[in-house]
């Protein structure tokens, strides 16, 4: 059984602190959407469809501090969209977390009229209908994407795309597991992914756990192994779609795209509907957050690199729809034309009757 | 003046410990061929012209140890043989080590029947020889290179091919340093290198003590940068050629050149005449080294990935000539068809008359 790395038990959200693994696992209560926001900035939790999540559940505390205080609807609808502000304004890449506060924000605004306590229920209850939503998408994204795999073989996955990313299974690694579980020999070999090691500390535990054969590389060995001819296929998860194809994910997705393609490696992304944002045309207008350069001149306390030299710390890159065979989702697999075929997706009924 | 990472003074080796650096600067003297040894296989000194000098005066120190027994003339060439080849087991992949040990090993040979002491004192003059014309040779790599890059640009580099992977100067970055000196403006990102950090700990440090523009980047994020057009030319060192220009290298230099060709980029080799191995008619019979899973798994005494993890650690790869646009020597550039201007590059007289 996978990790879910996000709880919610007694009104409480309890999320494992995905920087300590995985020489801890350490697990934190959350009872407030300030500390929510905090948890997402500074990684605490991390993948895009995980910090929707986690968002959405900030947004329900909000709501139940704001139902406790005796204000007028449009003045508790007001402030409500401001805290989810603050939850938006921790990381700018990943569109998940928009599009979970944006669901949030309409059902407040639909159910306002409802006596606080309840529209703040209400709110509770939509962030659980998030998160468990989440995990059946992945399984669903499974189903689709494991027919792509064959009946044996090496996938190589960049950062992690797995169950710590998501409310639980994962993407990418929700794919491997879905081949698995369908009785196909699928190995793993996991980019470490520098510079904050989701690959090496999280991919990598995740599968150890859950018995999957995984093999940790450096992120720069990725193209030697292609090279040799011991990689069948690429899955990586994404943070954002734009509706031509265009799929922003951690740095150095790029980087392996562009290998795989020099190779004749099918390079496939696995990524909820949620994640696509057709508001953009293309990857061009995706924001690139960049992050502290102590990330990368340092291991922990460790400095490796001469102090004060000028470091260049994107945390994420887009990857061009010309290097991606196929982008699998909960409702099925779009191949280019991506511009027709992920409106094609986007329109189809929701999965879960809530999405 | 670009640092020297092996001095020869009074009878005694001294090198920087490159496994401390940029935090510590420590240098350790050397006495003896097996502690030489030892330094070379734990990474003490490292770089391909580095090695080899290091190496040469290893086999200096055992001709001493030799000439100062009572040994007869072909029991003494035998000892000293063996010698030789335990400095040469260190490790595989970069062919200036037996390089500089055949040409000590030949003069060994040619001198053989001097008295003893001054046997040895030939040879310590021979190995003083190897790394001052190493330097020599670098400056003259530098003029010709620099003549590939424009007025102004940025240049990436991978690992450090710098002055502390040779006898000063360096090959890649003495072709930099050649360029600042003919008065262009040339700024440096340096990949990080993993697993052994050589980008992060010994170009930006060398370079920025040197007052050279330098940005450091994760190895994940060079192909971002060559998609936004910010790197103008790739330069690396190599650690051996074969006859037809494949080239190996530092792990992930085969990444950065699948990266540059698929940009336009033009990617340079910078290596002396001792690098290149006509023996070999490619890069396939290059042995590749592979090191300690640890490398992967901790910085320092940090653990990182799981325990237990299975962990892929080759030390080195192989860029196919036709990625390679040219390869700057001592002597010469040589472009495609590699296999006949090496040739040509090979066949010249010596540049210090010596070599």
């Amino acid at each position: 059984m996978a990790i879910k790395p996000i709880l919610f038990e007694d009104g409480i959200c309890r999320m494992i602190d995905q920087r300590l693994l995985p020489a801890e696992e350490l697990w934190r209560d959350y009872r407030d959407d300030g500390a929510i926001a905090e948890a997402i900035r500074t990684m605490v939790v991390r993948g895009a469809p995980a910090i929707g999540i986690a968002a959405a559940y900030g947004a329900a505390f909000a709501a139940a501090a704001l139902a406790s205080q005796s204000l007028p609807v449009a003045e508790r609808l007001h402030q409500f969209r401001q805290r989810c502000q603050h939850l938006a304004a921790t990381r700018p890449t990943a569109v998940n977390l928009f599009w979970a506060l944006a669901r949030m924000e309409r059902l407040a605004e639909a159910t306002s009229a409802l006596a606080p306590l309840d529209w703040a229920a209400g709110l509770r209850q939509e962030a659980c209908r998030i998160d468990a939503e989440d995990e059946l998408i992945n399984r669903a994204m499974g189903r689709h994407g494991q027919a792509l795999l064959s009946q044996q073989g090496t996938v190589l996955t960049h950062c992690n795309a797995g169950a710590l990313a998501t409310g639980g299974y994962g993407t990418a690694l929700g794919v491997i597991r879905a081949a698995i579980e369908a009785g196909k020999q699928i190995d793993v070999v996991a980019d470490e992914t520098r510079p904050f090691w989701q690959g090496a500390r999280l991919t990598a535990w995740e599968l150890q756990r859950d018995g999957i054969d995984v093999t940790l590389i450096c992120d720069n060995m990725a193209g030697y192994l292609m090279q040799q001819g011991r990689i069948d296929a690429v899955i990586v998860g994404a943070d954002r779609i734009s509706a031509n194809g265009d799929v922003a994910n951690k740095i150095g997705t790029y980087s392996v795209a562009v290998l795989a393609q020099a190779h004749g490696i099918p390079f496939y992304v696995a990524a909820p509907r949620s994640t696509i944002d057709l508001s953009l045309a293309d990857g061009s207008a995706i924001p690139i957050e960049e992050r502290d350069p102590r990330e990368v001149t340092h291991c922990g306390n460790q400095q490796l690199a001469p102090a004060g030299v000028a470091v260049y710390n994107p945390a994420f890159d887009v990857t061009p729809a010309r290097l991606v065979s196929a982008i699998i989702t909960e409702v099925g697999v779009a191949r280019a034309d991506y511009r027709t075929q992920l409106a094609e997706l986007m329109a189809r009924p929701p999965l879960c009757g809530h999405v």
